[in-house]
């Protein structure tokens, strides 16, 4: 396995603003460029009031570049793709590496699990057509197993990678975060089929801690803190060539109840010594 | 698909007694022997106090047949092979169908996924040549990845398939729990192979609630009031020429606040409507 030196992953680090709690964006901004982030992941939702081109100012004045625009969600809502249009043009505003494209659920009341899978597919095309365009990099990020009622019906890299592959790579990548992919036995297979392929868009860290199965459903831990091999997985994408953003996105309660200056500390420390 | 006519599959229906809440042996199959039901799943801790072989004729005295056994957990304690050879003695004295197996989780303290999965395969085969000796028929199951960590580090229907894959199929075969495999991609594809190759030990159902990320971890619910395709997934185990019990299992609070009668006769309408 090819070795993550510090000094040169540091400059690849990326704190996602969620791992903040979200909270306004200079806010969020100035808490993670003082940790000596290069990098930052963005929610749609922290610009708000803001268009996408004075967001980008605000992040520009900060030294920081968008590793991810979270995130554009399919569905077989008639507005998916104006929706998705509009989260393309702000990623192209904000010159962010990868936006972050979720499946989506099954429809309220709708049991055709594989019909659901097939419609993911149809819909994809026709939003990496506009992205294309555009010259955005679209992610297609898996979801653990858990959130295929609700979130998405795409939960494996090898799904990911089977919905991306008919579009031009630049166009069309995949997410590997830790958190969603780390259970599946076909793992690092998939990591280096996807380098092999270059599909990876973007890279998302976060732990699952041992207590999860009494916890909040949603509750990530910081790096280190839970049972992940986040080294092991992050030297898999580094085998398959991936080169970008390692960003570490959490969403903890515990933590958004920190001040944001330590939240991103905390979560850069975490994240830096997972490279170690 | 195959049709699963009512009339043939309701002398194959089965409840299990965690269904109840597990209550004392005598009051579950009074509840069970009572819906018309025909077959039974057991907890190795519902008959302490008695032998298996005085549960045994509790069972046969309720014109019952044990459809499985739980169950025998795999793990790198130096104690499983003992425990697990008095789990096969007692699945050979009830007359199961199948002694269900599962993985184990991470040690405590662990971030070797590999490495736990190779010691299963490693344990399983101890396991299966006293099965064999026994004439008992093991059913691995594989369970929902968010029982990765602390319950199963066998998560696919694949990976399971492929532990059991070296000993013969009268010694080694899968679960099919509707649960915990739904989600998966490849389910129907890998229930084809089960099927060729002669490896579903048995069939297990409970469904998935639109409401579960919101609700305890562990929560099932009777089939017909969650997501899950129950009816699709039965079929594809008829279309492999599954032909033994169909085991509604259903660990839910709710459920087990009921009179054991009244949760027995829900579970077997639930179970009946799910097939037609």
């Amino acid at each position: 396995m090819n070795a993550l030196p510090r000094r040169v992953a540091e400059t690849r680090l990326s704190i996602n603003t969620v791992t903040l709690g979200n909270p306004p964006l200079h806010v969020a901004l100035d808490a993670i460029a003082a940790t000596g982030a290069r990098n930052v992941g963005l929610w749609r939702e922290t610009y708000d009031g803001k268009t996408a081109r004075q967001a980008a100012k605000v992040v520009a004045d900060h030294g920081l570049q968008v590793s991810t625009l979270c995130r554009c969600v399919l569905s077989t809502d008639r507005h998916t793709v104006a929706d998705a249009r509009r989260a393309i043009d702000d990623a192209h505003q904000l010159g962010a590496a990868a936006l972050v494209v979720l499946a989506g659920g099954l429809p309220p009341g709708s049991r055709d699990l594989a019909g659901a899978r097939t419609r993911v597919t149809e819909v994809f095309a026709d939003i990496a057509t506009v992205a294309g365009e555009a010259g955005v990099r679209l992610g297609l990020e898996p979801l653990h197993p858990m959130f295929t009622a609700r979130r998405s019906v795409v939960n494996t890299l090898r799904h990911a990678l089977d919905v991306v592959a008919p579009f031009p790579p630049e166009t069309a990548g995949v997410v590997v975060d830790t958190f969603n992919v780390w259970w599946d036995a076909e793992l690092i297979e998939q990591i280096r089929r996807a380098g092999a392929e270059n599909r990876i868009a973007a890279v998302q860290v976060a732990d699952w801690s041992w207590e999860h199965e009494h916890g909040p459903f949603l509750t990530r831990v910081l790096p280190g803190d839970g049972i992940i091999d986040i080294t092991g997985i992050l030297s898999a994408t580094a085998d398959a060539h991936y080169t970008g953003p390692i960003e570490v996105e959490i969403f903890n309660d515990l933590l958004w109840q920190k001040p944001p200056h330590q939240a991103a500390h905390n979560a850069w420390e975490s994240l830096s010594a997972s490279l170690r």
